[in-house]
């Protein structure tokens, strides 16, 4: 064993970004990359998976990648275009042409080219449709005729299908004529002659079975069979669940049409918490990190534009108390704390539920234990550091009315908090939406204006 | 084929747990089940898979919880165990008594144990261990001498190794001789008589291979290798990028010690992303939702104490500042939505960035354009959304001065969050901290000070 071999696969792939972008640094800046250097570099990326150049390209801002996705070659930029984040898809896909679309495209199966099809210029469709068989363009078409969000989008086709009624013998001699099977194949999928799904073989199942067994005595009944329009996560948390690695996926009547890998399901997974996170400060998922800053001014005006509508109604609602403020000017000082805490705690209340919503851990029942425990959670909270801090204010400013006033607020806003920290998501997702998008905006805004309108109005009633 | 089987297997699950709860519910409130629906519930829940159970112990509140776990089989506990969450585990475990747990943990294998052993009353590890034989024992001992994010915790010892100088006919004879291929078996390890990893066989291969041939013919050098203190994290994006099913751990001279599986990398993923989204909040992850008030308010205590001293912070800033708000109350009401829009602008900043950096992709190389980015767009947005707050200011207090107060603190207040949004997690890496525990706090912090000192400062010197 090689002291290369030896080494971990982890260490290898950063080892590689930095030799690549060492090549690019030589020659600084402007002007293309002199022969030599273009042929090392060509020589690098040939030994790399199109996983890792995905990565490299990824890490790279936008001139050194296109310098570099050039010195691809061409039959290998369908496979990397696949496995690149949106953001960066489209750029590369910006710098090709006509030709190097098509030649990309053309080595890829029908649900990779659906997953391509949506970034692809609208114009190249046509021909690229007439330039499939009949079978494929079916494919695709079944797989863009699903959302984003269902299996039937993410299902591939290639399955090994086996009959019933064989021995293990016949199976393994079937097998033996295969080039090569499908990607993360761990089980045959066992058909009638009406292509019902009757059962799987799993291939340890074969291995360990004498061979002049019947496959009907050996197989197993599947359980983890999906439909094409099950929802994406559900089935991504199944596999998880189950340590599935591939999975059938049938029509209402049981007919096999597709299967499942775990490798797209942990793309479904990864996906699902990295735009649960941005979402909930109102980002889109698509900003890569060296994007245009007209590309990132783009993706975070939305939100920009709803939180100074919010904070403009937080000021209103201080406007109205500003008589209150001119007599007692410590109230202003003192009203963010009231605020900032409310939306410290609001923030932690939702980040909890909306984890458990994620994993549909909430039923109507519990929905009322979750608001209780809250609320409990958020008076406690509230009597103790808000009675710290009104105490605080207290010796501060030498009032001991402005103390208690700053505690039954604090108190009053940390309850708010923990209702809209719950009732948020819960709310948003009966009506179906995601409970995750703009949820740290959305309490921010309720517990600053709340926290303003409950601290000021407590002033303006027991101290003026 | 049956009506349930051409089911989806995503809708199973719900309907199982809504079942449990209407026994639950039938006989509310306290006292004991009754002795039918015991039974009721006992055959329900024996047909559950151990994840499913797991589920639904996760969705129920601890008194229902505790009256479900006490009707699993006893020899079922172990597997459950394992797959619970760590809250909820604890809330298991607290519930057992010690042959209980001896019992549980008897038909694991040693890397579950050792997974387990944490959870468990310290006072029992040492007839643990005692009932464990020899191999076992080294085996929990190896894995629990490495940290919880390393791969040597999380790698198992179920594997088949064969000899590369035997025929694939000899393999198949071989594996015939198991009753059952450790789960998710896809490739067999290749060792030399010195248990150095030299190839590996992926099953396909076995499989489309013509029998006679030799398994040194046939096998590939495994490249994708791992050490037993290598990253979790980053193993499991290797096992992401390169679509692994399975993977060998050796030591540093290249000797076979254990292998990866998929399903423990699917964990990683989802906890690593969990935990970003909690700990950027404060929060840490061991809170199940359904934990009590108590153990909920030592959850967020730190967090709120911090946010609690932070604010009071800012509201010294504001203090400072008394005298020019009392000579015009408007700053009062509008230096919020300085603050707000910082806080706001900054976060999308420092979500960006701290996925970028749990992903790998900033180089020192690249840090700079990011500054460069970030910096650019929060100039651009101070200056449009700065502008157009500027002017209803100035319409609302009929001040152009004010407006241009307005404007210019923030877009100052934009740059400060842009600055901070990409120095604090930049800053957390190079200290070996998570960038992004109590993100959200610290920047927050900042923009806020920042903003009101800006805000009230411009305006004094300007104003006044």
């Amino acid at each position: 064993m090689t002291e290369v071999e030896a080494r971990s696969a982890t260490s290898r792939l950063h080892d590689q970004l930095e030799a690549i972008v060492e090549v690019l640094r030589r020659h600084d800046d402007e002007g293309p990359l002199p022969a030599g250097s273009q042929a090392e570099l060509r020589r690098q990326l040939d030994e790399l998976h199109p996983a890792d150049i995905a990565f490299i390209l990824e890490s790279l801002p936008l001139d050194d990648r296109l310098a570099v996705w050039q010195l691809v070659k061409a039959d290998r930029d369908g496979e990397i275009l696949l496995e690149v984040s949106d953001a960066v898809r489209e750029s590369l896909i910006a710098d090709m042409d006509r030709q190097e679309i098509l030649a990309a495209v053309e080595p890829l199966d029908a649900d990779e080219l659906a997953d391509l099809v949506e970034d692809l210029p609208t114009a190249m469709l046509p021909e690229l449709m007439a330039s499939l068989d009949t079978q494929q363009r079916q494919q695709v078409q079944s797989a863009l005729s699903y959302g984003d969000d269902q299996v039937g989008a993410l299902m591939d086709f290639e399955m090994v299908t086996i009959r019933e009624d064989v021995s293990l013998e016949v199976v393994l001699r079937y097998l033996r004529r295969w080039d090569e099977l499908p990607a993360q194949t761990d089980k045959l999928f066992v058909i009638n002659h009406d292509n019902l799904l009757t059962g799987v073989l799993p291939l340890h199942w074969l291995l360990v079975n004498p061979p002049e067994k019947m496959v009907s005595a050996v197989m197993a009944p599947d359980v983890n069979t999906f439909h094409p329009t099950d929802d994406a996560y559900d089935v991504a948390q199944a596999f998880e669940r189950y340590d599935l690695v591939t999975a059938p996926v049938v029509d209402e009547s049981g007919h096999l049409i597709g299967r499942i890998t775990i490798d797209a399901m942990v793309d479904v997974i990864r996906e699902e918490s990295e735009s649960e996170a941005l979402s909930r400060g109102g980002l889109r998922e698509e900003e890569d990190i060296f994007a245009s800053v007209w590309a990132s001014l783009k993706n975070r005006w939305a939100w920009l534009a709803i939180n100074l509508v919010t904070a403009f109604i937080a000021s209103r609602v201080i406007g109205l108390f500003e008589g209150s403020i001119e007599r007692l000017v410590a109230l202003a000082a003192l009203m963010p704390i009231v605020a900032g805490i409310g939306g410290n705690s609001g923030n932690q209340t939702i980040t909890m539920i909306v984890r458990a919503l994620a994993l549909n851990q909430i039923t109507t029942e519990s929905a009322k234990r979750l608001w209780r425990k809250e609320l409990t959670v958020s008076l406690l909270n509230g009597l103790v550091w808000g009675g710290v801090i009104g105490v605080v204010a207290w010796l501060l400013y030498d009032s001991a009315s402005l103390g208690l006033v700053m505690t039954a607020a604090m108190t009053l806003n940390l309850l708010l908090a923990a209702f809209a920290g719950v009732g948020i998501p819960v709310l948003m997702t009966k009506f179906g939406r995601d409970p995750a998008l703009g949820s740290s905006v959305l309490i921010t805004a309720m517990t600053d204006s709340g926290g303003f309108f409950i601290f000021l109005g407590l002033a303006t009633i027991f101290l003026m």
